[in-house]
């Protein structure tokens, strides 16, 4: 099967046969040293936001020979078997990360490492084939290191999105894609109002909601649509009987409560199955464990101050707003980084939730989890977080 | 945004226009009258078993005109931009028929109407178009007539696969290709073994269980393989706390138990939101309820007959299977029509299941049922479910 349009087509120049029989005596994992970059012999200029950067990253893989030869090639259509069976039975994932341009003049990633490792996870779950997550990472840099001239001047980066799947049952292929993306919030941060969710699920145990596969999120499309035509922003996915807040929209979510002696309690549900592992979710873990540890004091956060992964409900949630005792709320994920909370449409009633000062209507904890990751993003605050692009 | 190689790409002819003004004035359905055949200059022959067919039909769709013209053209690879949300999100769907040769000579589809309006269904919970169903079914009664030779002699039939998706967000395609099938049971029939599968879940209550989507069947490729390594052909798919169950694999369930008064209950998980409407569970249900009100009676069912849509646990399927009232166990679908189950392993343990003498394994409720549906597609039993293609 040939993917890419024209001369670009796949090829498998690394798999191992015994020199007597021809016969094939491994699978191979992806190979950087092989790359081969085909260069865009007409490059797009000036970048338009949102569009796509001018080259692509394709590794082919079939489960005779595993991963063929990377290439990076001109941007351009895929050449797709129309019984390929993402276009039927959706056995396709993915994987978002961001490149920027810090304030030293570097590129970097963010945390690249936890995006391979899902990556592989996710490809685990749904029955694709795993690689060396890397080698992968070499190919994006790569990729990025070519392109880098489409990352928008600060603060816009570049949206790598990489995607594995579109097979017929014995063939993959992965791709990397990039496009220049300004800050997420044109207008600045802006707090979200969020629609108890009920009538629809996004995920449940024994599913797939722990991975990032391309079936969770197609199904999300319609009850986006109820919460909107309800007049909230993003739907809060709510769980069993006793409504246990999972996520909001494609985002992780985090409660701050005030307890009795005065201490902050940042929680969050844990990771059960129906939980994605954001990396943004697992940066402010970090970062919350390392001050209520005083391994590392962040400025701004009280001392009495704690990090707990376990179920809240929303009779919980409803209660402390009643009671004073909730402080604030607020989603995560890659492309906002931190999204608070204002309200919660719940079985009728609308639940206000304190925000913060100003229009980003930030709290206490989210202003600085927000000043600490895009710190770290952006290269004012120094940390192996920050992965940097060679050029 | 073109979909097709070559010269095959796609159009919108039927957009209305302002003739003042150039503006749209309405989105277009499927028009089968500005249907375009290209005819496959390099038709392959003989029909190899289970390869394509010569030809495809595509009917592109986007937001701003509505479905565009049609075309069958010759088979070959759809050029998709890697950016399409299908392959990152997963949004597609599909449907699958038959086309057979009757006894009487005629090409036939077996009760396409309700495909047409499952795919509607599918559609519009995940945000894909709808579309006007007679109209598709005029298009791929054209597509089948066209490719009508590659029907293999009985008992085979050619499998045809819808499926709508692989767009960016305001665009779609809607494809239809073929495949010649044989047999589904190259060997004759053979009951299969089921392994009661409560670590992983198809579907559940909020979620698109009831929809034909591909959301629905990757995530089931990795639960199969641990149902095969267990030494079982495929899952039951057991749902909640008091086990219920559900579907068999990509099959409707049906089980046969016999009351106290010697009456035989044929019963089926309801169409709740985790069970997909099955063409073929329709059809058993169909004929079971004519034969129970004496309206249609079927012969080799007994008098004292009832079909029952109620939720089934294991408790009382295991309690039957020791007290010998259980009669027969069986998946339904469009592949296999009928499928008996002579086993499940349950909680560590084999719950026997009664199957009926010979290799097929077929007992008193199925035989009847394959008979008849089976009769209804090659011919043998006049039916309106029989849908002629004129040649």
């Amino acid at each position: 099967m040939e993917y890419i349009y024209g001369e670009n087509t796949t090829s498998f120049p690394n798999v191992a046969a015994d020199p007597m029989t021809g016969e094939l005596t491994s699978l191979l994992d992806i190979n950087p040293s092989q790359l081969e970059i085909i260069r865009n012999e007409r490059p797009a200029t000036p970048p338009p936001p949102s569009s796509l950067t001018d080259h692509m990253l394709t590794i082919p893989w079939s489960s005779s020979a595993g991963w063929g030869q990377p290439k990076i090639v001109p941007y351009g259509p895929l050449a797709l078997e129309p019984s390929v069976t993402v276009l039927h039975y959706a056995q396709t994932l993915f994987e978002g990360m961001k490149a920027y341009r810090d304030t030293n003049g570097k590129v970097t990633l963010f945390r690249p490492d936890m995006n391979m490792k899902r990556m592989n996870t996710s490809a685990a779950r749904i029955a694709l084939p795993t690689f060396d997550g890397e080698a992968l990472l070499e190919l994006i840099k790569a990729l990025v290191r070519l392109d880098r001239h489409w990352i928008p001047q600060l603060p816009g980066y570049i949206g790598t999105q990489c995607a594995l799947g579109v097979g017929p049952p014995n063939e993959a292929l992965l791709f990397v894609i990039c496009s220049p993306v300004g800050p997420y919030y044109a207008t600045g941060f802006k707090p979200v109002s969020l629609y108890g969710t009920v009538e629809y699920v996004r995920a449940y145990p024994g599913g797939t909601g722990g991975y990032k596969l391309g079936a969770n999120y197609a199904p999300g499309v319609v009850p986006q649509r109820a919460a909107a035509k309800h007049g909230y922003a993003q739907n809060l996915w709510l769980h069993g009987p006793e409504h246990h807040l999972t996520e909001v929209g494609t985002m992780n979510l985090f409660v701050v409560f005030r307890k009795g002696d005065g201490t902050l309690e940042l929680a969050t549900a844990p990771l059960d199955g129906m939980i994605l592992p954001g990396v943004t979710r697992d940066s402010v873990i970090s970062l919350a464990k390392d001050h209520a540890s005083r391994r590392q004091v962040l400025d701004g956060l009280p001392e009495k101050f704690e990090l707990v992964e376990r179920p809240i409900t929303m009779k919980e949630v409803q209660a402390a707003a009643e009671n004073g005792s909730l402080v604030e709320m607020f989603g995560t994920g890659t492309a906002a980084i931190i999204c608070p909370v204002n309200k919660i449409g719940y079985l009728g009633k609308d639940i206000i939730i304190p925000t913060g000062d100003g229009s980003a209507g930030l709290g206490p904890v989210s202003r600085v989890m927000l000043e600490q990751i895009s710190g770290r993003q952006f290269g004012t605050i120094p940390s192996d977080w920050s992965v940097v692009v060679a050029e």
